[in-house]
């Protein structure tokens, strides 16, 4: 076995290790749940050493991590680079891990600081740089779509992030549905998704964003005028959400004709609804394949 | 003393009643917290004649209520009426509580069953109808603001309710202020107000409602950037999900140059400054007033 870095996502819940060659092909893997949040300060090192030996590592075997590892909460805290960033404005801004023989580095997150538009991202900006190649040649800015709690919109200009926005969608989405008036028109979880009612609330978001907060309240509204509505309160307000977060990234990012889509599973399923409501080709990419790619990159730059 | 009848206002959890005479004037007056939600299903009657028996009324004075007392849940269901609304209207519908000697009326809610926004109210379009006279002869559309965990935005024409949208707003901030990533920049409920970031959260909400929902993860972020900004989460969040709602009312009722606002304490205060920032002009009345004048103007129908 010819390893050349381990490659490591280290996210808040999760742990994920890959061992790569220097082709970036992977020679063994690792999955764990020991996220940030069970690592406590002193656990990191020990967490990472014992997925190492179970892979069959040297003791000098380098490292490369990215995620909530080097938020100040982590194990090294990894200060945010600016906008606009590369893999090499990333790599650049690494910190190597002190007091450990192996080479351990730990890759910084990205800052928005324009006026209005504060915004970060911890371990999404690896992924980001990790996608695969689509300009091909084209000169258009990219946009990318990373959902989950906090959706990020990416925008890309020749390989580099030039801005961002951060959408609260799931958070917000999980809030209103569980601890709002809204919890008696999304009580079961296990109701069907409703693709005319997700439509329907989608493009009341998209369309007419002003009007959102009395939307939300239109859905228990309309469940007690109309009881034939039924269970679909839960689709309705996934469709709302999510049109805000379209009507935000059309707001921020202008109209696009594309946009790759970092998800799997049902949010995968629910933004490609969206992105066909919304007139948009959708392109989806494997955000472990992404983040994967991302740090090996990385590690070519800091331990060339 | 020469009682004419008895104003119940009947809330969720609230319960009030004014002993009036004729002229509508207070004979006598009691306030408790004996809600629908602590009166359970056979507890309504002895609550309401222990208040009747304290202010010494009579067996057979009659009793005029509204509020949730005549939702599905209360005391007697009272269905809604629909838009446009009167104070005819809204009598003609009143409820008599079946099987007591004493005459019990309970008033309806209204339904606004327009498509695409269902809406209902109870309690507030008592409110709505005992309002001063404002009109002054103009034949404007009057709009009325009544905030709270579910705010309402009322248009009246001619005397009549004629369309009315409820914003989910204090739910709203309630909700992402303790259940999502914002706990931690909403968090000390002892901070002072700070009234640029409320002004700034107010204009980002009202000027831009399509990125709505990236503002709120830029509270989060720009906490995380400036520490200078400290506490101001609370006031920014605050500001911003008012300037949705007053968005909101605009894109359903029109630019208005005044707005009566139902409130009182620091409801008043945030609501009065939003308009402020508006570029409207509050008109405060009192709520207690007005529930008390609109249930006599109803009483004078149902017992005329």
């Amino acid at each position: 076995m010819n390893a050349y870095c381990a490659a490591v996502d280290w996210g808040t819940t999760s742990f994920r290790l890959w061992l790569l060659d220097e082709t970036g092909r992977i020679l063994a893997e690792r999955r764990s749940g020991e996220g940030m949040v069970s690592a406590g300060p002193d656990g990191f090192a020990a967490i990472l050493e014992a997925h190492l030996t179970a892979v069959g590592a040297d003791a000098n075997l380098p490292v490369i991590a990215c995620g909530m590892v080097g938020a100040r909460q982590g194990w090294v805290e990894a200060p945010y680079v600016d906008t606009p960033a590369t893999t090499a404005s990333i790599a650049a801004s690494a910190c190597r891990v002190p007091g450990l023989d192996r080479p351990v580095h730990i890759l910084p997150g990205v800052a928005q600081r324009t006026a209005g538009q504060p915004d970060v991202m911890r371990g999404e900006e690896t992924q980001i740089l990790g996608l695969p190649d689509r300009a091909g040649g084209r000169d258009d800015p990219d946009l990318v779509c990373l959902p989950g709690t906090h959706s990020k919109w990416v925008a890309l200009e020749n390989g580099r992030i030039s801005g961002f926005a951060t959408f609260i969608t799931g958070d917000l989405f999980a809030a209103l549905a569980k601890h709002t008036i809204l919890r008696h028109s999304v009580a079961d979880p296990a109701a069907p998704f409703d693709r005319q009612s997700f439509a329907e609330g989608f493009r009341a978001g998209l369309d007419n964003p002003a009007e959102a907060t009395s939307q939300m309240f239109a859905i228990r509204a309309g469940g007690l005028l109309d009881a034939a509505r039924g269970g679909d309160g839960g689709s309705r307000l996934s469709g709302l959400v999510l049109g805000l977060e379209f009507a935000g990234g059309r707001s921020r990012f202008g109209a696009t004709p594309t946009l790759t889509l970092v998800a799997s599973g049902h949010l995968l399923d629910i933004y490609s609804a969206a992105c066909e409501l919304a007139g948009i080709e959708a392109v989806a990419a494997d955000a472990d394949a992404a983040v994967r790619r991302g740090l090996f990159a990385a590690a070519r730059e800091i331990l060339a």
